[in-house]
């Protein structure tokens, strides 16, 4: 594991890492904010999960998420999203292959040898942070779009694992709408009872384990309508007994305007959870 | 004038905007943030000052700006850091030509025909903004790197137009080092007396007008014993009698995550200037 970056931030450091990933079999990159408190004691960790084309750059870059990690004490932990290089299977367009993982375990040639996000992200890499950090337990999961569906799914799939979840703008359904079913079938195969183990909507309604959840979304988002469906979210927490907080938020759109306005609050509500 | 982006931002708006400059004799960029107290009453401007190779773009979207001047109502209007266009000319380096205008008037071909970012930024920019926005005509100035040293070379060329003034790592004297020797070659000549006009150690020697200026830099910064030189700024400020507050942050290198770290208190250090 080496060290790639290092930026002094709100009191402490902005990191970037790359290490050999063996759920994915290729070299992955991460980003790291460790809060001024770690220097006393261990902290516990936020996991990012970000949306279609994004590298790790993105969120650390862009949230402004350092400020309240800082206040709260929290650690951020920020994997790209998907497996990267020339060996691994990719596709032209923005929405499948590279920056399109899904953060789930592919079934499907050419992308089950390296496509393993769900496994990455829920185990090697949170055994990798535990390993390497000064950090509790504690973990904390949240995410956009893409990776508020990651963020759910992991939540929903690893019951206790995170102490609390949220999501900006996630794709609520991705089994029924076309990102999802795009990505879906190329990754899981055409059948689509196999989708429903990664749809946040299916898996709120099989759910043993209650789940509270915050989720913003913004009304001016252009894919809210076609491609995120937060009423189907709102529909299945009503039916299942999940305790959704859905906020919609006038004007906002899909950006990272709109994550940087409101990730304070998020943050809040994990150091909550997590103290 | 023409809007090209509009998000929603800490309850304000951030904004794009491209126009067609008479003194840059071609189109230009520049974003502006919108705090929500405009929709009440008209607020003073805060002027970004962006470093070389940057847009109008860096700031807006790295800086984490907008929560603070949300908190206190102020606008911040971020203009591009050069003429930009196919009829502009134009340099391989980063730091010269297009990305790297100095914020001066050039006198030299074949810079002299765009290159007048100081008469953009300090007269055509602020009529615009003044004409097409609900603001008042209290103004301050901060900026970066490049932007710092504007920053304080408009303030001091412009006495009493500007309330307060701060810089991040500003170039503190640029006919000193490197990159403004450069620059100052090619823009204004090799005559150095010239220089004496655009180089913020020497304006501030001769200034009538006694300066407050707040500086923030990173002792970790890359650049800061070649470029940077603010023990320069220091002995200009003690021997002419400007009121200098010059902190050295400890481990803060050149980049947004020292910028992000310490805008908040110059928002709040100008909204006083600005009250």
């Amino acid at each position: 594991m080496e060290r790639i970056e290092q930026h002094a931030s709100f009191g402490g450091m902005q990191e970037v890492w790359k290490h050999q990933s063996a759920a994915l079999k290729c070299e992955m990159r991460f980003g790291i904010y460790l809060p001024p408190q770690i220097r006393q004691a261990a902290c516990p960790v936020l996991y990012w999960l970000s949306g279609l084309t994004c590298t790790e750059q993105n969120f650390i870059t862009k949230a402004g998420a350092q400020h309240y990690a800082a206040q709260h004490g929290v650690v951020l932990v920020v994997p790209d999203t998907s497996p990267r290089g020339e060996a691994v299977a990719n596709d032209a367009a923005y929405d499948m292959g590279q920056g399109a993982g899904f953060y789930l375990n592919a079934t499907q040639q050419p992308w089950a040898t390296h496509y393993r996000m769900f496994d990455y992200v829920t185990d090697e890499l949170p055994t990798l942070i535990e390993q390497h950090f000064a950090v509790t337990k504690a973990r904390s999961i949240s995410g956009h779009s893409m990776g508020g569906h990651g963020a759910l799914v992991c939540a929903l799939k690893k019951p206790g694992f995170y102490r609390s979840v949220s999501a900006f703008a996630p794709i609520a359904a991705p089994a029924q709408v076309p990102w999802g079913e795009k990505a879906f079938t190329a990754y899981l195969g055409a059948e689509r009872s196999t989708w429903q183990e990664w749809d946040s909507v299916a898996l709120l309604a099989k759910a043993q384990h209650k789940l509270s959840l915050l989720v913003d979304q913004g009304e001016g988002d252009e894919f809210l309508a076609n491609q995120l469906r937060p009423e189907l979210l709102r529909q299945a927490c009503t039916q299942h007994g999940h305790n959704l907080t859905l906020r919609l938020q006038p004007g906002y759109d899909h950006s990272y305007y709109f994550i940087s306005s409101f990730i304070g609050e998020h943050i809040a509500y994990h150091a909550k959870a997590l103290a």
